[in-house]
């Protein structure tokens, strides 16, 4: 699955629980939308960008929320399956990002994300705006 | 925000949880792809579908999984938010549908999600695969 | 189930949904413990207690952690039972409160939860210390 | 914390997400509920039991539900901490078994729960009762 990319790549592994799965036994869908979320945060932090509250340029800094996310499934994972997040980046525009989640496991790609996200500030009155990407945070990807 | 559609349409109202926010204050975002998961539920029931364990044609039926989702996300919601989750199924094809479900928070579009699902059986071996949308269903549906 | 209570009794309805259930195919047991914070929550709101972060007196003011939880579970519950929270607290101590949580299926009690809370002020140096219950909160309950 | 217990003790490890805290930056009550269940199903597979399904003495096993639940709450924990969850059997009794999960961060005693579970059933009407303690389940876990 080793491929060209233009980022870093991370790899979060996560252990299926029981409690994971719902009752056609099989791993509950929204709980990708959880894994994958894990993921980003994990790959920020491996990528060496400090936590979203001690980065003071820009200053109001709030993070990355979601702007759009799609997942395609194409297996089903279930207990006590052991599956790989594998992230990157896949294009940095002006304002967003997309971020892409390769869940696996072993050789079998169980489901394919790819979130958009905005780095967002919060001004004096509380309102949140998607900023250009900080050139620090690039760079640390790259 | 009413709009010319092919189905049926129901509402699902959602009391967004303290618990349902992360630590930003606004709610976690895997908790919008539950809750249409759980409209999406919501709406077969509505339409007089019967449970999916109960329907016998085509045999072995197992219900409606996840193929692809795309989700949107317009505004923030925070406790104690009152949510009204609208859906329809946008198109039926041979063997998928579109599942669409609007997030309104009054008159605000939160969010909006595209849910491409699958009617699969199961047979004797265990193998699930898709199969053409029962003539029923839909037209309990329309 | 009426009884004798010193405090307001409040009631909050839940949907069991699909992918709140194991693959037992009953509610998976943390569930429960997700909808009595819920009902902690809407219970002082019920009561006309102001957000925890509206209330100015004592400073600092951080709301009602938990302290110890013990849940009693008699039946099980599924998908798609409606179930009531019904809310009391049974005893206001010095420094903390027990909140006790019914949740029934009309007249069956599925489980019962006894929660001890201590509501809690954040110092300047960030350290949360449990207060005495205030005086304006209770009224306000009772 | 080594201490004397009559049965063997097995370790999860959980890294708390961002997704894991609530508004008020702190873990959310009810997921440690949900690893101390990862932790109870952890601590059968490791002492060697087989999964649920694929116990055939006594007929028609069904797996270890909740009878009771008890949780102290002695410290905060928040994302990115990693825990470590202790987990031993602290009684067997003729019908049920207490089990212990000790989560720590690090020397940090977290919280501690005590699970009332009783091993069960399910006749040929769907009726789930509680049997007496499997031999060969206790003597895997001694």
């Amino acid at each position: 699955m080793k491929e060209h990319t233009l980022t870093k790549t991370t790899v979060l592994t996560v252990q299926v629980q029981f409690g994971d799965c719902d009752p056609a036994g099989i791993v509950f869908f929204p709980n990708f939308a959880r894994w994958m979320d894990a993921a980003s945060h994990h790959y920020f932090r491996e990528c060496g960008v400090p936590s979203w509250s001690q980065i003071d340029e820009p200053a109001g800094f709030v993070g990355a929320p979601l702007v759009e996310t799609r997942i395609h499934f194409f297996k089903p994972a279930t207990y006590p399956d052991v599956l790989q997040v594998h992230t990157d980046v896949e294009i940095w525009r002006a304002k967003v990002f997309i971020q892409r989640h390769r869940v696996v496991r072993g050789a079998t790609l169980v489901c394919e994300g790819h979130e958009t996200r905005a780095f967002c500030t919060r001004d004096a009155k509380g309102h949140v705006k998607a900023v250009p990407v900080p050139e620090m945070i690039r760079a640390l990807c790259n």
